[in-house]
């Protein structure tokens, strides 16, 4: 409260309060009083205390999020990808590589990407068959041939797919096809596709918003699980900055952060952070080093001639020091690779990763 | 090109540019040459020209926008808002205010209001049926219900109708109650959307997204004007910065630069850009001072007990600074108010703004 | 404190609050525990709670300043700038522009730019004598003969002079010449020249800095304050955002903002924000509008062969709207223009403004 | 050039680049011509084209600095700390852990920090003796007393020395007792400092400023190798954006980038950065991992009665896992301990590190 607020507007504060079945603590000072309350966080926020005579500042002391805080959940949670008993998982324990084009563009090149995302470690295949795209007028992807594409794909390598959607309208189509759906950073905040994807059991891929805190992309997630599908891997890929030297500024501290404050798994984006390929490999290190479940890349069979993105795709020297670094790094810190259920000798333990 | 680039990496650069129908215009310097590159902006944002050999730097010199560009027009536009014949005017030589209840959340209080707008000046409602809420959990409109609630208000009031659309599937019914259709901040990039609304008919007024640059706010207008809608109103309501004390930064210099870069008009949101009720109208008037052609203001009858947002809606002492503000301010900046046509002297004009 | 804190953290948090002479009001909830503190602040920022075991946050719910707090004056302060009885005030009820080059070039220079700069209303002048420049290696500045000019431009045109000191060591040199000693953006948090600066007896203008959040300005006046100079105008001059179209984006909601918070002037410098010509009249005028005590405004009489930011000074046509505007607009908010004491009908009252 | 940009307004711009000894390249489009411009860039930077008729974009294609530009030299540079012939590299090659308390207390918290220091692998100790803290009125650091116990501790410990100079005129001072200079990101464009330490023959170490870009931070290096002194190591520590969950965001990116574009060693500060102690081993970890020359950590012996910034001081077992990480992660990049000058298997090599 300000400053000599008199005791009608404190108790008008409390009144409102305790009307919302919240309790008040009042703690008075030589100069000012202070109104603790503790009560239940979304009928709080509907209380409109912040236009209250006297009241000068109202500060949130606890997360505005519940199904995805981490005291919902002793241990972080591991999300599964795919289907018939070779799931594949993201989360503790393990190290996921989702990699492929930015764009469908063809059969042919779409295979070929997921041929050196496969090589490179990747047991996720990423796809994008709708492309939003800040430009207007270019390429927006091939759609729901995109989708056959994809699906033959998988079939043909054994990558699981994840892939954008970006109409509520598309969501059951996509849900068909892909084994994962992807909400572009556009779209953090696009409350009717989170409603639509919220309601389907495919899980998902929650990609940071440019302008988002770490608080509000908690509370998109928060917004999805509320409606029943709690599947939800998010996806660091930078914030929106100053610096114009990188597309968006990486936003590291994130990983553990998030970490602490959800149990959701949480893996890093950084060709779309970088802009540029030759940033890619050591933004992918410290990414893996900060703690990262897993690595979201861009690969391309010929980047020269990508439609979408090209200058941020890995492929040759690059994609060979990626897939290096992606071996090497995360078994020092305590990961394993993340294969399908029921493959290689850490598969027992998969189901229940410990950390 | 990089000090240094061999000339099969120059000369690989310039075939890319002219197999796009462009022209290369090579500038060699001591050490370094720079490739100038005339050509259509739309085909040359699909070149990857920053991913080939020795190509250090792409930057691009012209605006990545036609139909909204000044160059495509000489005067600045005017949207005309309603129907009938009483159509209301934004843009060049007027001054439009447009104000309403953040939500709506009955019919007494939406009227209660549009009445509160209309003593301020105000010829356009505003009016949330679909909020698109940060919380989860919270209030998210009336829908439907909220629709009719303002049609009624219309007719009771005579002010027309903006209100917000979130969902591409819910287009059709809100252009079937609504005079102008409201795309909000978080939707700036939502594509579905912006689709779905440059197919209709109505006006849209497109607020600028929190992360969004003046480049690409413009590009998003264009997006909604390649689909055959130009009828487009922008929005300043502030972006996304380290302060924490307003809930955006209001970008005012926005104003006069987009009046240079495009023909369409643009007003402002005070009040979501400062979040808190005591700076809406210094604000508010710095806005028309800076050259807005409207101001989009939150009123209440009862802000204390609003449901969403109240701490920022004006009513009372700060409504009347506001409605003052709005007579006297304009005028001195060459500006009508901007009534319904066949309304006022000035009526005969509005038909032909010449500023 | 985090749920299911330990009675000892607890204890130990009240301890350490206790032992720094304050007071801790504990209000326990179902599953949160908040401690309200009451006590010194600058004590209070001393204690690292922050560090302590089950402590989760740690918030400031009072301003971290006293000297330049709003509270500890009824009314907002002049600062009176120039001597011998003939002051010009900087503050409530008046406005003051100052003008003049960003640098001084030469005598004949800094007389031309000071006559257009009193033509359009100004009755401070200022010129850079010491220039910070971002850009290695370019012109810094005359130094001490540029002083020399600023003084005889003082005799021959009767404007008081502000100038920027960059040095610790040539604060009193620059104060034996100059009316007003001018901290800069890049230097807000210099605490080696705050200190210097706070122990003269010349007014401040303090520039705020491109990161520095309204708090964080006020931190620095407060510094300058403690030091025993209390005579300081603020100086809103853009802060950095991820905006590239002007060259930082102007805070207007600043200006009201520090009026509620501080008794201090505030004056806005609309050049260096935005950078480029064409935006600086629509900038100073939405200024004025938002309540600024003044302006800061380059003036050269010829732009083109300016050595320093010439780009940005005005001068022909957009200096008479600006004096147009510092004519017409401050009269509207209740403003005079802020003549030297003793000039014009309104100076008896000058030396007791009550807004 | 603007569209349809007169030939006596492109004359004019021809002839000024001409006039600085420059060369333009006029590439002339359908609707817009493009003039290249070849020359040395701190004179191009005083040719005011920007504020020239029918001159619509400026844009710089190389980078605005040559002493520190990657360029000028092939190799990565080797800063070297210390004398007697025992100094410690920073730079390729190896890696260099700085640690020790924020603020120099007392000789016995200095000596145990640095044994702490020492202990987890530093050979170079951290130790502030002059605080510039933004909240006003608190403690500022002991002065030189501090700087007779770093020299001291340096002494017992055989670490070398790196301490904050804040006032030009201290320079002298803590030169004759420190092995390396710091300038804060405060101060990171305070000229007057700036000046002061490029006349050193001191190592300096120059933190990044919050809100400064990479080549703003390369322009102050180049700024400071310009007066004589290129012994620079920099420092990334975060910079300020919207997220305010931590202190700052630290920009990882800017490590490969800057050592793409400077020849300069770069190290990072994850503790200011993360503004809390859980968050800064894993950023530490990845700093390393995106391939950091050096870490910069406060630690200290009693973190929960630190003077300042004890809740993101180092201690126990957040201190040993940071050891930990500093020991196995640089080997796998390719980097040895940064030994002092004749110690350990690898220090013949030391001289001529090839990376």
């Amino acid at each position: 409260m300000s400053p000599g607020a008199p005791p009608e507007h404190l108790a008008a504060v409390v009144a409102r309060i305790e009307s919302a079945g919240a309790k008040a603590f009042v703690s008075r000072g030589l100069d000012r009083t202070i109104v603790g309350v503790i009560g239940d966080g979304s009928r709080m926020a509907e209380l409109t205390l912040a236009g209250m005579p006297s009241v000068t500042t109202v500060l949130r002391v606890s997360e505005p999020y519940k199904l995805v805080n981490r005291q919902a959940r002793t241990d972080r949670s591991v999300v599964w990808v795919g289907s018939g008993g070779r799931e594949v998982p993201v989360g503790p324990g393990t190290f996921t590589l989702i990699a492929g084009p930015c764009a469908v563009e063809s059969a042919a090149q779409t295979l070929g990407a997921a041929r050196l995302a496969a090589g490179a470690g990747a047991t996720l295949l990423r796809g994008g068959a709708y492309k939003p795209r800040t430009f207007p007028g270019v390429f927006q992807g091939l759609g729901k041939d995109a989708l056959r594409i994809l699906a033959d794909v998988r079939e043909a390598t054994g990558l699981y797919v994840v892939t954008e959607v970006i109409d509520p309208a598309d969501v059951d189509l996509v849900a068909s096809y892909a084994d994962m759906l992807q909400i572009g950073a556009t779209n953090m905040q696009n409350y009717a596709l989170l409603d639509s994807v919220g309601r389907q059991n495919k899980p998902i891929l929650l990609k940071r918003g440019l302008q988002a805190s770490v608080d509000e992309w908690l509370m998109a997630a928060e917004y999805v699980a509320q409606r029943g599908n709690c599947e939800i891997v998010l996806c660091e890929r930078g914030i929106r900055t100053f610096e114009t030297a990188t597309s968006a500024t990486l936003d590291l501290a994130a990983i553990p952060l998030v970490q602490r404050l959800s149990h959701l798994p949480v893996v890093v984006d950084p060709t779309h952070a970088a802009g540029r390929r030759d940033l890619i490999v050591p933004l992918a290190r410290a990414a893996i080093a900060a703690g990262a479940d897993g690595l979201l890349i861009d690969v391309h069979p010929d980047p020269e001639n990508a439609l979408v993105d090209g200058a941020q795709a890995l492929a040759g020297a690059e994609l060979r020091e990626l897939a290096s670094a992606v071996r090497q790094l995360p078994p020092m810190l305590g990961r394993r690779p993340a294969l399908p259920r029921g493959e290689g000798a850490g598969s027992v333990r998969l189901g229940s990763p410990s950390s």
